[in-house]
């Protein structure tokens, strides 16, 4: 017999499940999903809110009824795992009629995420919520359906409070966003940010930095030290946090961010036991060291590696440079590598160089700037890292972070065959502008 | 006295203008241009003809008089080089009111390219024009605007035959596209040219692939080897030639491509005499060979070298890998690279690998699917070429290009860290899908 155990059934642990069972196919592969739902991107749940006439069961990438019939799956959804042996290699498994221990040979651990519940007075009170699983979704769109909410106040600016605000302005809502930190998208470099707040703005979303929520009363209203913002609608998107108690109580080794220490095959310290998606660490390139920065793209490959790996393959996660992309409103925002302030606390002498160009072609109407800031480390001009925000940013951030990977200098920036054509972009891709002011700056310097 | 005189005024020349003024502004340049018109944006052409509210003139970058005012270049319209004495190192020049002699210390020669006229009775015709110059544009939309064509033939489904027809279908024309092979946008992998042909066809043009020409009757009727076709209006874009002649007459080195021969510093076989833009070749870094590939970014940055090094620098031009894009009605077009048919002539032991994905996130609205062909070197796995349709193929193949510069393998691309977000790409963008399908046909084989 062999068994290969998987705990959590989203990006991750579904991708484990179905490389695993594709390499293995003689295999029993066993999911643990503690909630209803398995396999949804996560990621698209603002978008669904905005529409009310799409149902959140659309974000569900593959059926559970498909990982069974079609895959082989024994998928048990409404099954937690509560503890886990890995000396005798038993997961304890509650389910609605009881428990059970359940036996393993390989075990993927893809725990997720959880978001940060605030620990203020009226965090849980009836109208305030997160942004995390399908049902989060769920009930916002019902509480918006239900109450014909007109005022939401979103607490926190990042990715998800940015795609938020403009899922609920889409809707017609009332929106401010309250951040605790001196700008918006904390971690991005103050000129993207910048133009990020202005866009909210430009949006008739109402932003307020450097505040701090001190309660949430009934009625409801937003408490901060400037005073009380009434709400309809909280939403509270001030992060998230990697499950790992389960991991943790059983003696797995967590790296210094917090999350599941694995090597680049997805192994964890205890033996034959996995760990892979936003409970785990991933390889940072340009750092070196191990970094927790939990996405969908990331959680889907390391699945599919552990998933390999757990049924006996020897495959490596090539690992991360930390690219992220959102869209805020009619702008896209990407970024890659390392920011400045990071780069200098990792010890590189770097410089940050911004830049601003047209997203299109001399003439072509449409189109917006496009401003980047490169981080460069000085003496050799090698990037460590780049934002972008402007039309196609999404895309053009791509090709930094393919330049990231490949080690490239801003010389070797500059010096890219990029395409041109007035619709797509100018004779100068703002990529080799950006290549060419870092180059002159550091000339400078 | 230091002396720079450049030939030819748009792309490379007045790059090449400004950059030796910029880096020696003790320097006489002077720029003899023998049309009426100064940098402007040849490739905007068709998207002005398709407004007839928007001035040719839009395209112009960077107007004339700024040049010589702003920049303090010679700038002569209307001048030509008419003769060359690289021993004598003198221009022979004519202008309305008669002909001189221009001695220079340094040359650039940036000629640029020709459109190829049709060697057919009836080539001439009023009502018969190619797409080049500005004044070939303000042409066409004198003709359109005068006589309420109705009926377009554009002979040629290369790029601009297939941005013409997109731009008179915007001016409500019927149009025919009238192609000598077998497919449009020849060079293209028979996968991509197919969505093209269908794109086409789907806003209404009539395409007919593997027809020839054999005169324009006066009336207009565009003759085939398949019957007539009445038009109103014929655009001929059946390819460019390198201006040369000029360069040859002078015992100027040309290449095997019939363009003019350079190094990396844009230097030609003659002392002090560069050549820069659509006249002359370029390395390209995936062949190793001298190629023939007239596009503006490369233009505008060999201008550039050569510039700066007739100002006395030593700068090296990048090479090429070959990347372009335009677009075709709603989808984008992107190759990089090598074709196929390219790879296996020039001794690469090469497959060629075709995917298909979504171009944005799992339930999220509107987007196309990309189509893909990865070449690829069968032993290495080493990318040697890429082509791409569909939404953001135009930015998605930069990230292919660069991989090409940085000579990734196929294990590389599926390795790479590309942005995620609903609205920007799937989990796997169509880049990762393509490495993906690419390395199991590889495996396979």
């Amino acid at each position: 017999m062999s068994r290969i155990v998987v705990i959590g059934g989203v990006a991750a642990g579904m991708s484990a499940a179905s490389q695993a069972k594709r390499r293995r196919p003689d295999a029993e592969v066993i999911v643990l999903e503690r909630g209803p739902d398995v396999s949804y991107g996560a990621c698209g749940i603002p978008y669904n809110i905005e529409d009310p006439a799409r149902e959140i069961d659309d974000l569900v990438v593959i059926a559970a009824e498909r990982f069974r019939t079609e895959r082989g799956i024994d998928l048990r959804t409404g099954h937690e795992a509560i503890g886990l042996d890995v000396a005798g290699r038993t997961v304890r498994v509650r389910e609605r009629s009881g428990e059970y221990d359940l036996g393993y040979d390989r075990l993927v651990i893809a725990t997720g995420a959880a978001a940060v519940r605030l620990p203020l007075p009226g965090a849980d009170l009836p109208g305030v919520f997160v942004v995390r699983e399908l049902r989060d979704g769920a009930a916002i769109k019902q509480h918006l359906a239900a109450t014909r909410a007109r005022r939401a106040v979103i607490i926190g600016a990042g990715y998800v409070g940015v795609e938020m605000a403009e899922a609920l302005r889409g809707r017609g809502l009332e929106v401010t966003v309250l951040e605790k930190a001196d700008q918006v998208v904390p971690g991005f470099e103050p000129a993207i940010a910048a133009i990020v707040q202005d866009e909210l703005v430009r949006h008739g979303t109402r932003v307020e930095t450097g505040v701090s929520v001190t309660a949430i009363e009934p009625g409801l209203a937003v408490q901060t030290d400037r005073g009380a913002v009434p709400a309809d609608l909280v939403v509270v998107a001030v992060g998230i946090r990697p499950n790992v108690a389960l991991a943790r109580a059983a003696g797995i080794g967590l790296g210094d961010t917090g999350a599941i220490a694995v090597d680049d095959e997805q192994r964890t310290s205890a033996p034959d036991v996995f760990a892979a998606g936003d409970c785990a660490e991933a390889r940072h390139l340009i750092s070196g060291h191990l970094a927790w920065v939990p996405l969908g793209t990331t959680a889907n490959k390391q699945g599919k590696i552990a998933g390999a790996n757990a049924a006996g393959a020897a495959e490596r996660f090539a690992g991360i440079v930390g690219t992220a992309g959102f869209k805020a409103f009619d702008l896209e925002v990407g970024r890659t590598g390392l920011g400045l302030a990071e780069a200098r606390h990792l010890g590189f002498d770097a410089i940050a160089s911004r830049s601003r160009h047209k997203s299109r072609g001399h003439s072509y109407p449409g189109g917006t700037d496009v401003t980047t800031v490169l981080v460069v480390e000085r003496a050799t001009g090698r990037l460590l890292g780049a934002q972008m925000i402007g039309e196609d940013a999404g895309k053009r951030i791509d090709v930094l972070a393919t330049a990231l990977h490949a080690g490239m200098t801003v010389d070797d920036l500059e010096g890219l065959d990029l395409a041109y054509a007035p619709p797509l972009a100018p004779v100068y891709d703002p990529v080799l502008i950006a290549a060419t002011v870092a180059r002159k700056e550091l000339a400078a310097t």
